[in-house]
């Protein structure tokens, strides 16, 4: 392990959630170079790239079957865009596949207690991969959640902690018990296991279309989820089995946009905004940790960071679900920002739109 | 297709529901016999069994990517019980399975509109799949049902007519409008196409298992699933896959138990009980139209019927929670079953409990 910014190195198994000379994020020194022989095609979980994982050796899957999401063709502005359905996961986010691989990872290491802070998917990810590992876990947690993200959360066991105000209070609240008691920061946006663990995405979507596609649109808060889906695609780039990355796009909620206004500012830094609401509660970020990578990302694979207003992502809501998929805001909030990209150019290929969390933990 | 009591047929693509002769359940007459070279290993979803379904020729797959659910080994009572993890499916329950075999049947026959009657998987799945088929789907749901379970209905934009009263009258209306104007009842429990497309989950246990379990338990109301995996079972039979079916055990909810009370009495017929309400919905059925055969097939395979009371099936859902599966109350129905099982009796070898749907719909 050793840190992005100063490269200090720190142990794998570190408690430390980011870099303790100086605040850089921590990333995972060794990482297996991508071998398709080294696939275990038979099995139907994201688990088929354990070999291709940079978790410790001795690390077991602790698996619910997550990942291996189905890639469903669906009609829409008179052409087929394919959507990863990543809400079909065993809690119903895309983030199970970081809350396995870092549940796995933290249980090989011998800690009993994880924390985190979330709006809702990530907690409830973690909690419920902590159930399944027999680890305690704490979530910190915006107190105007949605209810049954909440409910879900204390129904894993989890010992849940509601912190008024914006988001970045829970953060704030997580990352001072991970730092003063003892526990290990599940982090999914500090946390490079969880981040590893969501580089499977973009595996499987190469699995399963038979190459790369040619656009990726995504919701981005934090980023993780396009940065792992980045570097899961760089990873099968560098290994030849790819000859052109796709073009990756971040979509974000107007009332929270840094990432699509530094795009259009042409900013390589996310720009400040105030913290606040908006029906995409699980990219509600103002300060995107990930935020400087993103930019880096979309502009070096010709994608964009756009954003879309509540009353276009509420329609695109709707728009899935008049197509059999009923999906949360935030994942809703990728098709209005297609439709922005579709209004202005033609996009060329397959196109992927990740369908990051269920409809049925937000009511309508 | 056939009457399954008086032998009257009928051509595959009938709108009769059931036999206009006698009111008998209609039948497919000819389903191919399972041979697994014929399974399509490659595709993640019930499909992989396209050309060992009893659905019309011409029929093309309309798939979310249904089916292929994980079976996820979770420690309970000192052992390893396998879940079958069927709350994982597109519109969130095992209904998915029927419903895609269903509709993609009732497109290829060319039929523009579907009814059904539901306390609310069943409605989901239908009109889920209605909506990716581009069907317009009509659904009759007792008022009282799950509001998230209402919404995400609507949210499919299918024709929601909320009726008063236990589920009964919702069937009666379905079963009028199906009658009186020329829709298509794309009923969860009267329909064959349906029911075939519920063999897969057998199929699946099957093969991720490489053999046949020991035992399976389910949640029992019109007793489709448990009917559906035992023909699945017995097909793998059939073909001399599998030397012994397994045992079948059925759960129900104690308020409503016309199964268990008729196994407890030796009864070859479901008792009769009055309609009513439980926390477990899905299987709030007085009149089981597959209690029969239900029945003998629970003795058949030295399994049982049995019930467990409000607060068992609430208890057992949270023990499930607590190994990171939040499912509905309906379907921790089985596990509070499984616990009576054990407590008389030893249950040699691979235990799969069939966990069927989402918690996601249901506040604790």
């Amino acid at each position: 392990m050793h840190c992005s910014a100063c490269g200090a190195t720190y142990p794998l198994a570190t408690r430390a959630w980011r870099c303790e000379q100086c605040g850089g994020v921590l990333e995972i020194s060794d990482a297996p170079a991508f071998d398709p022989a080294r696939i275990a095609r038979h099995d139907a979980s994201m688990w088929r790239y354990r070999a291709l994982l940079p978790l410790p050796a001795h690390a077991a899957p602790l698996s619910l079957g997550e990942g291996w999401t189905p890639l469903a063709p669906v009609e829409y502005a008179n052409r087929a865009i394919f959507c990863k359905l990543d809400f079909l996961n065993p809690t119903g986010s895309f983030k199970d596949r970081g809350a396995s691989a870092l549940v796995s990872a933290v249980k090989a290491f011998g800690y009993a207690r994880v924390v985190e802070d979330s709006s809702g998917n990530a907690a409830a990810a973690l909690a419920g991969y902590a159930a399944y590992a027999g680890l305690h876990a704490t979530i910190f947690t915006p107190a105007h959640a949605s209810p049954m993200k909440l409910q879900q959360i204390q129904a894993y066991g989890a010992e849940l902690q509601k912190i008024e105000g914006v988001r970045e209070n829970a953060a704030a609240a997580a990352q001072n018990a991970a730092t003063q008691d003892g526990a290990y920061y599940g982090s999914h946006y500090y946390n490079p296991f969880f981040l590893a663990g969501l580089q499977t995405t973009a595996w499987e979507i190469w699995e399963q279309l038979g190459r790369a596609p040619e656009a990726v649109v995504m919701p981005a808060g934090h980023g993780t989820n396009l940065v792992g889906m980045y570097r899961g695609f760089r990873a099968l780039h560098d290994a030849g089995l790819i000859s052109k990355l796709p073009r990756m796009f971040a979509a974000q909620a107007s009332i929270i946009a840094p990432l699509a206004l530094a795009y259009a500012r042409g900013d390589s830094e996310p720009a400040r905004v105030a913290p606040g609401f908006t029906v995409a509660e699980g990219i509600a970020n103002s300060q995107p940790l990930h935020g400087r990578e993103v930019l880096d990302i979309v502009r070096a694979t010709d994608g964009a960071a756009l954003a879309a207003s509540e009353d276009e992502i509420r329609a695109a809501r709707l728009k899935l679900a008049r197509r059999g998929l009923f999906v949360e805001p935030t994942s809703a909030t990728a098709l209005a920002v297609l439709e922005k990209i579709l209004a202005t150019q033609t996009l060329e290929g397959t196109l992927v739109v990740s369908l990051t969390g269920s409809g049925l933990k937000t009511p309508l």
